[in-house]
């Protein structure tokens, strides 16, 4: 399994994955699900993914190799980026999930998002039919992989007006929940936050397991989520039952 | 679909489940899934249901007015009922499943706790097969229908130290965010809180859309997440992008 988020606000984008595929619970590997490609002054393009590997990198690698306007370094728009996952997601399951399919899913989903100059930042999530749809004001955020155990605290404290630092915890803390319930989503953390107009994909970072922020971030959650719901009135008894 | 949570403390059980009962979005209902059957002194039994309503319902009826060692009346231990349970969704299984199938998913889930003079209280959750687990201090709670959203500030808050005031608030907590987060588990939420050794039901409070309480535990709840997420600190820039 894997977690992917990727929020769209007014002063840029947010792109985290985690890190695990799993073939089984006895095959196990740390894999890069984020991957950017950036022209100075000219364009920034982050994808995230999930789903079998083997169609996600071979996605990727022809994104990055192909020429034309379907390609990374040619799309005049991010809508064309998104056309040319989806075109190449469709490619990939026409040649191969015959041949996939009685070893395992050969589906992939996509997270894409990112910045060609003329434009302002765009996120979108194409799914493995190769349709895809775009993030808005209306609908911030975007999730794919295993999205409930982290949507919740997005639903209730992630908004178009929340700013970037805001953001860049809630996706952290969005990754905690899920790493907490679901085995299958794994360490490191891989944290692309994207300034609108810089062009530029280097602000990445990678959360290790012992990563002194990460840490004392979940320990100061956990800590002030306990210290709050403590705070909080308990539900009166049934009327009925008040005198016993 | 449904959401229901058990949760076995030392000092009690809590047992809750939402009311919306969904064939399609054009058809939509609220049904009572929390059944309780208590006799002073002797047994307290509660059972919550999630799945196709026929079948639940056709469970709970069949072991309401059943007589001998399997039945509700008469079972000697939790273990007991949980096998009536478990053999009751097996025999509808047996007998439907052939006529339903056509239509529908047959299948049904259910927690099953209590306590009967003689023993602690003790927590079950049979499955659509018909066999079952039991909660322990380890894992105090058990969840069925729509699981995911309302797990996570379990696992952050709950456990087995947790007083039944903390469950209750917690339980009502775990339900605001999968109400949240998913359109088909619906208000309102009946929750009953069942002192050990009091052989009683009587405790058992309906949370329905404009309860005081309840809204001020969201809201209370939401303004301190937000403020909590406030007061953490801001993950640094990646080293290369300080400067900037």
């Amino acid at each position: 399994m894997t977690y992917c988020l990727g929020v769209l606000l007014p002063a840029g984008l947010i792109m985290a994955s985690d890190s695990r595929s799993n073939a089984g619970v006895d095959q196990v590997a740390k894999v890069r699900k984020l991957e950017t490609y950036a022209v100075p002054g000219e364009r920034m393009i982050a994808i995230l993914s999930a789903g079998n590997l083997a169609t996600t990198q071979w996605v990727v690698s022809s994104l990055k190799e192909s020429e034309g306007d379907m390609s990374l370094r040619s799309a005049k728009t991010m809508f064309e980026v998104a056309k040319a996952v989806g075109s190449l997601v469709r490619e990939v399951t026409d040649r191969d999930a015959k041949y996939v399919t009685p070893f395992g899913d050969p589906s992939a989903n996509f997270i894409v998002g990112g910045q060609i100059a003329g434009e302002a930042p765009r996120l979108f999530q194409v799914y493995s039919a190769g349709n895809f749809i775009e993030a808005s004001d209306r609908s911030c955020f975007l999730q794919v992989g295993e999205t409930k155990y982290g949507k919740p605290i997005l639903d209730r404290a992630l908004s178009p007006d929340s700013t970037m630092d805001e953001a860049a915890k809630l996706t952290l803390l969005s990754f905690d929940a899920t790493l907490r319930s679901n085995l299958s989503v794994g360490l490191p953390i891989d944290m692309l936050r994207y300034k609108a107009d810089s062009f530029s994909a280097d602000n990445f970072v990678t959360f290790e397991e012992h990563d002194a922020y990460f840490r004392g971030l979940r320990r100061a959650y956990a800590d002030g989520l306990n210290a709050l719901v403590n705070s909080l009135p308990a539900p009166s008894p049934a009327p009925d039952t008040m005198a016993s």
